[in-house]
Protein backbone atom coordinates (compact mmCIF):
# COMPACT_ATOMS: atom_id res chain seq x y z
CA UNK A 1 0.00 0.00 0.00
CA UNK A 2 2.78 2.74 1.10
CA UNK A 3 4.20 1.46 -1.69
CA UNK A 4 1.93 1.70 -4.35
CA UNK A 5 1.27 4.90 -2.79
CA UNK A 6 5.18 6.17 -2.84
CA UNK A 7 6.11 5.27 -6.45
CA UNK A 8 2.82 6.83 -7.46
CA UNK A 9 3.70 9.88 -5.73
CA UNK A 10 7.11 9.80 -7.23
CA UNK A 11 6.12 9.19 -10.89
CA UNK A 12 3.13 11.84 -10.70
CA UNK A 13 5.10 14.13 -8.96
CA UNK A 14 7.88 14.65 -11.19
CA UNK A 15 5.96 14.54 -14.35
CA UNK A 16 3.92 17.74 -12.71
CA UNK A 17 7.56 19.24 -12.48
CA UNK A 18 8.52 18.35 -15.86
CA UNK A 19 11.11 15.77 -15.19
CA UNK A 20 11.54 12.22 -16.16
CA UNK A 21 14.20 11.41 -14.27
CA UNK A 22 15.72 12.17 -10.67
CA UNK A 23 19.06 12.32 -8.97
CA UNK A 24 19.48 11.03 -5.23
CA UNK A 25 22.44 11.05 -3.39
CA UNK A 26 23.38 7.61 -1.79
CA UNK A 27 24.96 7.43 1.45
CA UNK A 28 25.39 3.83 2.55
CA UNK A 29 22.27 4.46 4.14
CA UNK A 30 18.46 2.45 5.00
CA UNK A 31 17.02 6.00 4.04
CA UNK A 32 18.50 7.04 0.55
CA UNK A 33 18.16 3.71 -0.35
CA UNK A 34 14.75 3.20 0.14
CA UNK A 35 14.07 6.50 -2.03
CA UNK A 36 16.20 5.29 -4.68
CA UNK A 37 14.78 1.71 -4.69
CA UNK A 38 10.90 3.42 -5.01
CA UNK A 39 12.00 5.87 -8.24
CA UNK A 40 13.80 2.65 -9.69
CA UNK A 41 10.53 1.06 -9.34
CA UNK A 42 8.41 4.17 -10.66
CA UNK A 43 10.64 5.76 -13.19
CA UNK A 44 12.73 2.52 -14.14
CA UNK A 45 16.05 2.26 -13.24
CA UNK A 46 17.38 4.06 -16.48
CA UNK A 47 15.71 7.40 -15.14
CA UNK A 48 17.25 7.31 -11.49
CA UNK A 49 21.00 8.68 -11.23
CA UNK A 50 23.01 7.97 -8.14
CA UNK A 51 25.50 10.59 -6.63
CA UNK A 52 27.94 9.01 -4.32
CA UNK A 53 29.62 12.00 -2.05
CA UNK A 54 31.97 10.71 0.60
CA UNK A 55 34.81 13.03 2.80
CA UNK A 56 37.88 11.29 3.48
CA UNK A 57 36.57 10.57 7.04
CA UNK A 58 33.68 8.53 5.54
CA UNK A 59 34.15 4.63 6.14
CA UNK A 60 34.63 2.64 3.11
CA UNK A 61 31.63 0.85 4.25
CA UNK A 62 29.30 3.45 3.33
CA UNK A 63 30.70 3.47 0.06
CA UNK A 64 30.46 -0.11 -0.58
CA UNK A 65 27.30 -0.13 0.50
CA UNK A 66 25.75 2.43 -1.74
CA UNK A 67 27.50 0.58 -4.45
CA UNK A 68 25.30 -2.40 -3.62
CA UNK A 69 22.27 -0.37 -3.85
CA UNK A 70 23.50 1.02 -7.32
CA UNK A 71 23.95 -2.69 -8.37
CA UNK A 72 21.15 -4.03 -7.38
CA UNK A 73 18.92 -1.42 -9.02
CA UNK A 74 21.01 -1.28 -11.87
CA UNK A 75 20.72 2.45 -11.68
CA UNK A 76 23.52 4.90 -13.01
CA UNK A 77 26.43 6.08 -10.37
CA UNK A 78 28.52 8.75 -10.36
CA UNK A 79 30.97 9.12 -7.10
CA UNK A 80 31.79 12.67 -6.36
CA UNK A 81 34.85 14.05 -3.67
CA UNK A 82 33.29 16.41 -1.24
CA UNK A 83 36.94 16.45 0.32
CA UNK A 84 38.56 19.23 -1.91
CA UNK A 85 35.66 21.37 -1.40
CA UNK A 86 35.24 20.96 2.06
CA UNK A 87 38.60 21.24 3.17
CA UNK A 88 39.16 24.50 1.67
CA UNK A 89 36.80 25.92 3.59
CA UNK A 90 38.06 24.64 6.90
CA UNK A 91 41.44 25.39 6.06
CA UNK A 92 40.45 29.10 6.56
CA UNK A 93 38.21 28.02 9.80
CA UNK A 94 40.53 25.28 11.35
CA UNK A 95 38.34 25.76 15.09
CA UNK A 96 35.17 24.26 13.48
CA UNK A 97 33.91 21.97 15.72
CA UNK A 98 32.29 18.94 14.27
CA UNK A 99 28.64 20.20 13.93
CA UNK A 100 29.67 22.91 11.97
CA UNK A 101 31.64 20.57 9.89
CA UNK A 102 28.67 18.10 9.25
CA UNK A 103 26.25 20.42 8.91
CA UNK A 104 29.34 21.94 6.07
CA UNK A 105 29.08 18.66 4.58
CA UNK A 106 25.50 18.15 3.91
CA UNK A 107 25.18 21.23 2.08
CA UNK A 108 27.72 20.45 0.12
CA UNK A 109 26.46 17.80 -0.86
CA UNK A 110 23.11 19.61 -1.66
CA UNK A 111 24.68 22.34 -3.98
CA UNK A 112 26.12 18.98 -5.71
CA UNK A 113 22.70 17.68 -6.26
CA UNK A 114 21.31 21.10 -7.34
CA UNK A 115 24.06 21.22 -9.84
CA UNK A 116 22.99 17.86 -11.19
CA UNK A 117 19.69 18.75 -11.17
CA UNK A 118 20.62 21.02 -13.84
CA UNK A 119 23.34 19.07 -15.39
CA UNK A 120 20.75 15.70 -16.01
CA UNK A 121 17.63 17.66 -16.19
CA UNK A 122 16.49 15.57 -13.26
CA UNK A 123 14.50 16.42 -10.36
CA UNK A 124 16.20 15.98 -6.62
CA UNK A 125 14.65 13.34 -4.23
CA UNK A 126 14.71 14.05 -1.07
CA UNK A 127 15.27 10.84 1.71
CA UNK A 128 14.73 12.62 5.41
CA UNK A 129 12.03 10.60 6.96
CA UNK A 130 9.47 11.85 9.20
CA UNK A 131 11.58 10.88 12.38
CA UNK A 132 14.77 12.92 11.67
CA UNK A 133 12.25 15.96 10.44
CA UNK A 134 10.47 16.19 13.81
CA UNK A 135 13.41 15.92 15.73
CA UNK A 136 15.42 18.48 13.76
CA UNK A 137 18.06 15.78 13.27
CA UNK A 138 19.20 17.01 10.30
CA UNK A 139 20.52 20.08 8.03
CA UNK A 140 18.66 22.70 7.05
CA UNK A 141 19.32 23.57 3.82
CA UNK A 142 21.18 20.58 3.16
CA UNK A 143 20.33 17.18 3.34
CA UNK A 144 16.95 18.33 3.52
CA UNK A 145 16.48 20.40 0.50
CA UNK A 146 15.17 18.49 -1.95
CA UNK A 147 12.73 19.05 -4.99
CA UNK A 148 10.02 16.10 -3.92
CA UNK A 149 10.24 13.91 -0.39
CA UNK A 150 8.77 10.34 -0.51
CA UNK A 151 9.78 9.51 2.69
CA UNK A 152 8.77 12.58 4.66
CA UNK A 153 5.46 10.99 5.99
CA UNK A 154 7.17 7.84 7.34
CA UNK A 155 8.97 7.30 10.64
CA UNK A 156 12.07 5.82 11.19
CA UNK A 157 10.47 2.28 11.98
CA UNK A 158 8.57 2.31 8.85
CA UNK A 159 11.24 3.54 6.77
CA UNK A 160 12.85 0.08 7.84
CA UNK A 161 10.06 -2.34 7.40
CA UNK A 162 9.41 -0.80 4.05
CA UNK A 163 13.02 -0.96 2.87
CA UNK A 164 13.04 -4.69 3.74
CA UNK A 165 9.82 -5.19 1.76
CA UNK A 166 10.62 -3.70 -1.35
CA UNK A 167 14.06 -5.69 -1.33
CA UNK A 168 16.91 -3.19 -0.09
CA UNK A 169 20.05 -5.38 0.80
CA UNK A 170 19.98 -6.64 4.28
CA UNK A 171 22.97 -5.29 5.40
CA UNK A 172 21.90 -1.88 4.64
CA UNK A 173 18.73 -2.77 6.22
CA UNK A 174 20.54 -3.77 9.06
CA UNK A 175 23.31 -1.70 10.24
CA UNK A 176 23.04 0.79 12.89
CA UNK A 177 21.86 3.81 11.86
CA UNK A 178 24.39 6.86 11.08
CA UNK A 179 25.37 10.30 9.71
CA UNK A 180 28.94 9.30 9.21
CA UNK A 181 30.02 12.25 10.04
CA UNK A 182 32.77 10.79 12.21
CA UNK A 183 34.09 7.90 13.53
CA UNK A 184 31.99 6.02 15.47
CA UNK A 185 29.07 8.44 15.27
CA UNK A 186 25.55 6.68 15.52
CA UNK A 187 22.18 8.00 15.84
CA UNK A 188 21.19 6.71 18.47
CA UNK A 189 23.97 7.37 20.87
CA UNK A 190 23.78 11.21 19.76
CA UNK A 191 20.38 11.08 20.27
CA UNK A 192 20.09 9.67 23.52
CA UNK A 193 17.41 7.37 22.50
CA UNK A 194 16.35 4.75 20.54
CA UNK A 195 14.00 4.61 16.86
CA UNK A 196 11.83 2.55 18.32
CA UNK A 197 10.72 4.35 21.26
CA UNK A 198 10.93 7.84 20.12
CA UNK A 199 8.66 6.94 16.87
CA UNK A 200 6.38 5.42 19.40
CA UNK A 201 6.32 8.86 21.63
CA UNK A 202 6.42 10.97 18.55
CA UNK A 203 3.26 8.60 16.81
CA UNK A 204 1.39 9.46 20.08
CA UNK A 205 2.17 13.30 20.09
CA UNK A 206 1.62 14.14 16.66
CA UNK A 207 -0.45 11.62 14.66
CA UNK A 208 -2.64 10.96 17.81
CA UNK A 209 -2.27 14.50 18.71
CA UNK A 210 -1.92 13.44 22.89
CA UNK A 211 -1.30 15.76 25.06
CA UNK A 212 2.26 15.04 27.12
CA UNK A 213 0.65 13.79 30.61
CA UNK A 214 -1.46 11.23 28.12
CA UNK A 215 1.91 10.00 26.39
CA UNK A 216 3.25 9.68 30.03
CA UNK A 217 0.09 7.72 31.00
CA UNK A 218 0.75 5.73 27.93
CA UNK A 219 3.83 4.26 29.52
CA UNK A 220 6.23 6.65 28.92
CA UNK A 221 9.13 8.13 31.02
CA UNK A 222 8.10 12.04 31.96
CA UNK A 223 11.08 13.25 31.41
CA UNK A 224 11.93 11.47 28.06
CA UNK A 225 8.47 12.57 26.56
CA UNK A 226 9.51 16.37 27.82
CA UNK A 227 12.24 16.25 25.86
CA UNK A 228 10.97 15.09 22.78
CA UNK A 229 8.36 17.61 22.63
CA UNK A 230 10.95 20.19 23.26
CA UNK A 231 12.58 19.16 20.12
CA UNK A 232 9.65 19.32 18.30
CA UNK A 233 9.10 22.72 18.84
CA UNK A 234 12.55 24.21 18.80
CA UNK A 235 13.15 22.54 15.20
CA UNK A 236 10.05 24.00 13.94
CA UNK A 237 12.26 26.92 12.16
CA UNK A 238 13.74 24.18 9.79
CA UNK A 239 10.55 23.08 8.59
CA UNK A 240 8.80 26.72 7.41
CA UNK A 241 10.42 29.23 5.16
CA UNK A 242 11.82 32.02 6.05
CA UNK A 243 9.55 34.65 7.41
CA UNK A 244 9.55 37.72 5.50
CA UNK A 245 8.38 40.78 6.66
CA UNK A 246 4.60 41.81 6.15
CA UNK A 247 4.09 45.02 4.64
CA UNK A 248 1.77 44.56 1.48
CA UNK A 249 -1.62 42.89 1.40
CA UNK A 250 -0.69 40.12 -0.76
CA UNK A 251 2.85 38.65 0.73
CA UNK A 252 4.34 35.87 -0.85
CA UNK A 253 4.03 32.56 1.53
CA UNK A 254 0.90 34.23 3.19
CA UNK A 255 -1.56 35.66 1.20
CA UNK A 256 -0.63 34.58 -1.96
CA UNK A 257 -1.02 30.92 -2.31
CA UNK A 258 -3.81 30.69 -4.43
CA UNK A 259 -4.56 27.86 -6.43
CA UNK A 260 -4.03 30.20 -10.42
CA UNK A 261 -0.63 30.74 -9.27
CA UNK A 262 0.60 27.14 -9.83
CA UNK A 263 -0.36 27.29 -13.35
CA UNK A 264 -1.59 23.90 -14.81
CA UNK B 1 6.46 54.23 7.76
CA UNK B 2 8.16 50.34 6.34
CA UNK B 3 11.58 51.70 7.67
CA UNK B 4 10.12 51.13 11.51
CA UNK B 5 8.14 48.39 10.62
CA UNK B 6 11.02 46.40 9.01
CA UNK B 7 13.67 46.94 12.07
CA UNK B 8 10.69 46.40 14.25
CA UNK B 9 10.35 42.85 12.43
CA UNK B 10 14.35 42.29 13.06
CA UNK B 11 14.63 42.92 16.24
CA UNK B 12 11.61 40.86 17.63
CA UNK B 13 12.08 38.10 14.90
CA UNK B 14 15.95 37.50 15.82
CA UNK B 15 14.70 38.21 19.37
CA UNK B 16 12.17 35.23 19.21
CA UNK B 17 14.56 32.69 17.35
CA UNK B 18 17.16 33.17 20.63
CA UNK B 19 19.49 35.86 18.65
CA UNK B 20 21.02 39.04 19.26
CA UNK B 21 22.98 39.48 16.22
CA UNK B 22 22.64 39.01 12.85
CA UNK B 23 25.05 38.19 9.74
CA UNK B 24 24.23 39.20 6.30
CA UNK B 25 26.25 38.66 2.82
CA UNK B 26 27.45 41.91 1.56
CA UNK B 27 26.82 41.87 -2.68
CA UNK B 28 28.10 45.12 -2.95
CA UNK B 29 24.78 45.43 -4.76
CA UNK B 30 21.23 47.93 -2.82
CA UNK B 31 19.08 44.84 -1.65
CA UNK B 32 21.95 43.60 0.56
CA UNK B 33 23.18 47.02 1.65
CA UNK B 34 20.09 47.54 3.11
CA UNK B 35 19.15 45.08 4.64
CA UNK B 36 22.45 45.65 6.70
CA UNK B 37 21.46 49.20 7.44
CA UNK B 38 17.75 47.81 8.53
CA UNK B 39 19.64 45.32 10.91
CA UNK B 40 22.02 48.15 12.22
CA UNK B 41 19.70 50.74 12.91
CA UNK B 42 17.23 47.69 14.50
CA UNK B 43 19.94 45.78 16.99
CA UNK B 44 22.86 48.41 16.75
CA UNK B 45 26.14 48.08 14.69
CA UNK B 46 27.95 45.97 16.81
CA UNK B 47 25.64 43.10 16.36
CA UNK B 48 25.92 42.67 12.48
CA UNK B 49 28.11 40.97 10.58
CA UNK B 50 28.66 41.37 7.33
CA UNK B 51 30.31 38.64 5.20
CA UNK B 52 31.98 39.51 1.52
CA UNK B 53 31.93 36.68 -0.35
CA UNK B 54 34.00 37.42 -3.72
CA UNK B 55 34.64 34.84 -6.82
CA UNK B 56 37.63 35.58 -8.95
CA UNK B 57 35.38 37.02 -12.05
CA UNK B 58 33.49 39.56 -9.26
CA UNK B 59 34.11 42.85 -10.18
CA UNK B 60 36.32 44.48 -7.82
CA UNK B 61 33.83 47.29 -7.45
CA UNK B 62 31.40 44.85 -5.71
CA UNK B 63 33.75 44.55 -2.96
CA UNK B 64 34.46 48.15 -2.73
CA UNK B 65 30.72 49.29 -2.34
CA UNK B 66 30.35 46.36 -0.08
CA UNK B 67 33.22 47.62 2.24
CA UNK B 68 31.89 51.29 1.86
CA UNK B 69 28.46 49.77 3.35
CA UNK B 70 30.13 48.57 6.26
CA UNK B 71 32.47 51.20 7.14
CA UNK B 72 29.45 53.74 6.71
CA UNK B 73 27.59 51.92 9.54
CA UNK B 74 30.39 50.43 11.80
CA UNK B 75 29.65 46.75 11.30
CA UNK B 76 32.28 43.85 11.48
CA UNK B 77 33.15 42.58 8.51
CA UNK B 78 34.99 39.34 7.18
CA UNK B 79 36.08 38.53 3.61
CA UNK B 80 35.83 35.18 2.45
CA UNK B 81 37.27 34.07 -0.97
CA UNK B 82 34.55 31.22 -2.71
CA UNK B 83 37.14 30.90 -5.35
CA UNK B 84 38.91 27.69 -3.97
CA UNK B 85 35.75 25.93 -3.31
CA UNK B 86 33.46 26.46 -6.45
CA UNK B 87 36.98 25.79 -8.88
CA UNK B 88 37.55 22.56 -7.10
CA UNK B 89 34.14 21.76 -7.65
CA UNK B 90 34.12 22.53 -11.30
CA UNK B 91 37.51 21.29 -11.66
CA UNK B 92 35.98 18.29 -11.97
CA UNK B 93 32.87 19.21 -14.24
CA UNK B 94 34.46 21.82 -16.27
CA UNK B 95 31.64 21.78 -19.17
CA UNK B 96 29.03 23.33 -17.02
CA UNK B 97 27.55 26.89 -17.96
CA UNK B 98 27.28 29.82 -16.52
CA UNK B 99 23.82 28.83 -15.28
CA UNK B 100 25.49 26.28 -13.30
CA UNK B 101 28.51 28.34 -11.96
CA UNK B 102 26.14 30.95 -10.97
CA UNK B 103 23.59 28.50 -9.07
CA UNK B 104 26.73 26.89 -7.26
CA UNK B 105 28.19 30.27 -5.96
CA UNK B 106 25.06 31.41 -4.56
CA UNK B 107 24.96 28.24 -2.59
CA UNK B 108 28.61 28.38 -1.55
CA UNK B 109 27.76 31.64 -0.03
CA UNK B 110 24.77 30.20 1.80
CA UNK B 111 26.74 27.26 3.24
CA UNK B 112 29.05 29.85 4.66
CA UNK B 113 26.76 32.16 6.15
CA UNK B 114 24.87 29.23 7.80
CA UNK B 115 28.38 28.27 9.14
CA UNK B 116 28.55 31.56 10.29
CA UNK B 117 25.16 31.71 11.88
CA UNK B 118 26.70 29.10 14.05
CA UNK B 119 30.44 30.17 14.39
CA UNK B 120 28.87 33.88 15.87
CA UNK B 121 25.77 32.62 16.69
CA UNK B 122 23.97 35.11 14.54
CA UNK B 123 20.72 34.91 12.58
CA UNK B 124 20.86 34.46 8.77
CA UNK B 125 19.86 38.20 7.42
CA UNK B 126 17.87 37.50 3.91
CA UNK B 127 17.74 39.72 1.62
CA UNK B 128 15.61 38.51 -1.40
CA UNK B 129 13.20 41.13 -2.65
CA UNK B 130 9.30 40.45 -3.63
CA UNK B 131 10.12 41.11 -7.78
CA UNK B 132 13.16 38.55 -7.78
CA UNK B 133 11.06 35.97 -5.60
CA UNK B 134 8.21 36.40 -7.97
CA UNK B 135 9.92 36.11 -11.30
CA UNK B 136 12.16 33.14 -9.71
CA UNK B 137 15.56 35.43 -10.67
CA UNK B 138 17.06 33.72 -7.36
CA UNK B 139 18.57 30.93 -6.34
CA UNK B 140 16.81 28.35 -4.70
CA UNK B 141 18.61 27.54 -1.37
CA UNK B 142 21.26 29.81 -2.32
CA UNK B 143 20.43 33.42 -1.64
CA UNK B 144 16.94 32.47 -1.59
CA UNK B 145 17.65 30.78 1.77
CA UNK B 146 17.77 32.43 5.03
CA UNK B 147 16.46 32.81 8.90
CA UNK B 148 14.36 35.85 8.47
CA UNK B 149 14.11 38.28 5.61
CA UNK B 150 13.01 42.39 5.56
CA UNK B 151 13.05 42.71 2.34
CA UNK B 152 10.53 40.15 0.78
CA UNK B 153 7.52 42.13 0.75
CA UNK B 154 9.37 45.12 -1.47
CA UNK B 155 9.41 45.42 -5.06
CA UNK B 156 12.68 46.44 -6.40
CA UNK B 157 11.56 50.12 -7.18
CA UNK B 158 10.71 50.01 -3.23
CA UNK B 159 14.28 48.80 -1.85
CA UNK B 160 15.31 51.66 -4.24
CA UNK B 161 13.48 54.16 -2.60
CA UNK B 162 13.82 53.05 1.37
CA UNK B 163 17.35 52.41 0.44
CA UNK B 164 17.74 56.07 -0.52
CA UNK B 165 16.05 56.70 2.82
CA UNK B 166 17.81 55.23 4.97
CA UNK B 167 20.84 56.53 3.85
CA UNK B 168 22.70 53.65 1.72
CA UNK B 169 25.55 55.06 -0.51
CA UNK B 170 24.91 56.57 -3.20
CA UNK B 171 26.73 54.73 -5.47
CA UNK B 172 25.18 51.70 -4.23
CA UNK B 173 21.91 53.12 -4.75
CA UNK B 174 22.42 54.05 -8.50
CA UNK B 175 24.37 51.24 -9.82
CA UNK B 176 22.71 48.85 -12.71
CA UNK B 177 21.71 45.90 -10.84
CA UNK B 178 23.54 42.75 -11.33
CA UNK B 179 24.19 39.61 -10.04
CA UNK B 180 28.12 39.98 -11.05
CA UNK B 181 28.15 36.07 -11.34
CA UNK B 182 29.73 37.32 -15.21
CA UNK B 183 31.27 40.31 -16.71
CA UNK B 184 29.68 42.64 -17.55
CA UNK B 185 25.94 41.02 -16.25
CA UNK B 186 22.98 43.17 -15.31
CA UNK B 187 19.69 42.34 -14.24
CA UNK B 188 17.60 43.95 -16.90
CA UNK B 189 19.47 42.52 -19.59
CA UNK B 190 19.30 39.32 -18.70
CA UNK B 191 15.41 39.38 -17.66
CA UNK B 192 14.55 41.92 -20.58
CA UNK B 193 12.57 44.00 -18.72
CA UNK B 194 13.07 46.90 -16.61
CA UNK B 195 12.28 46.54 -13.11
CA UNK B 196 10.17 50.10 -13.30
CA UNK B 197 8.06 47.70 -15.79
CA UNK B 198 7.78 45.07 -14.57
CA UNK B 199 7.33 46.14 -10.66
CA UNK B 200 4.05 47.60 -12.35
CA UNK B 201 2.72 44.77 -13.97
CA UNK B 202 3.59 42.70 -10.53
CA UNK B 203 1.74 45.02 -8.75
CA UNK B 204 -1.14 44.85 -10.86
CA UNK B 205 -1.21 41.11 -10.75
CA UNK B 206 -0.39 39.90 -7.66
CA UNK B 207 -1.23 43.06 -5.45
CA UNK B 208 -4.36 43.81 -7.16
CA UNK B 209 -5.71 40.43 -8.52
CA UNK B 210 -5.75 41.67 -11.79
CA UNK B 211 -6.51 39.34 -14.62
CA UNK B 212 -4.07 39.29 -17.65
CA UNK B 213 -6.50 40.88 -20.13
CA UNK B 214 -7.28 43.71 -16.69
CA UNK B 215 -3.35 44.32 -17.00
CA UNK B 216 -3.49 44.74 -20.46
CA UNK B 217 -6.84 47.33 -20.46
CA UNK B 218 -4.20 49.65 -17.85
CA UNK B 219 -1.56 49.75 -20.69
CA UNK B 220 1.00 47.05 -20.91
CA UNK B 221 1.78 45.03 -23.58
CA UNK B 222 0.55 41.46 -23.81
CA UNK B 223 3.23 39.59 -24.60
CA UNK B 224 4.75 40.99 -21.53
CA UNK B 225 2.22 40.80 -18.88
CA UNK B 226 2.00 37.29 -20.24
CA UNK B 227 5.33 36.45 -20.09
CA UNK B 228 5.24 37.66 -16.31
CA UNK B 229 2.36 35.83 -15.20
CA UNK B 230 4.22 32.82 -16.77
CA UNK B 231 7.21 32.93 -14.43
CA UNK B 232 5.09 33.43 -11.44
CA UNK B 233 3.89 30.10 -11.95
CA UNK B 234 6.69 28.56 -13.08
CA UNK B 235 9.12 29.90 -9.87
CA UNK B 236 6.01 28.70 -8.04
CA UNK B 237 8.27 25.57 -6.89
CA UNK B 238 10.67 27.82 -5.56
CA UNK B 239 8.54 29.26 -2.76
CA UNK B 240 7.35 26.03 -1.04
CA UNK B 241 8.65 23.40 0.95
CA UNK B 242 9.43 20.06 -0.60
CA UNK B 243 6.31 18.55 -1.18
CA UNK B 244 6.00 15.71 1.30
CA UNK B 245 4.15 12.27 0.34
CA UNK B 246 1.21 11.82 2.45
CA UNK B 247 0.52 8.61 4.13
CA UNK B 248 -0.50 9.35 7.36
CA UNK B 249 -3.35 11.66 8.95
CA UNK B 250 -0.78 14.41 10.22
CA UNK B 251 1.71 15.53 7.47
CA UNK B 252 4.96 17.82 8.04
CA UNK B 253 3.40 21.03 6.61
CA UNK B 254 -0.20 20.03 5.79
CA UNK B 255 -2.00 18.95 9.01
CA UNK B 256 1.17 20.12 11.32
CA UNK B 257 1.20 23.48 11.42
CA UNK B 258 -1.04 24.05 15.11
CA UNK B 259 0.02 26.88 17.02
CA UNK B 260 1.09 24.84 20.03
CA UNK B 261 3.77 23.03 17.95
CA UNK B 262 6.06 26.47 18.07
CA UNK B 263 6.29 26.88 21.70
CA UNK B 264 6.11 29.98 22.81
Amino acid sequence: MARRILTGFIANEAGKAGFRRVVVGLSGGIDSALSATLAAEALGPANVHALIMPYRTSVPESRAHAEMVVRGLGIASQVVEITPMVDAYFGVFPDADQVRRGNKMARERMTILFDHSARLEALVLGTSNKTELLLGYSTLFGDMACGINPLGDLWKTQVRALARHVGVPEAVVQKVPSADLWAGQTDEQELGFTYERVDQVLHLLVDRRYEIPEVVVAGFDEAFVRAVARRIQTSQYKRRLPVIAKLSPRTIDREFRYARDWGR
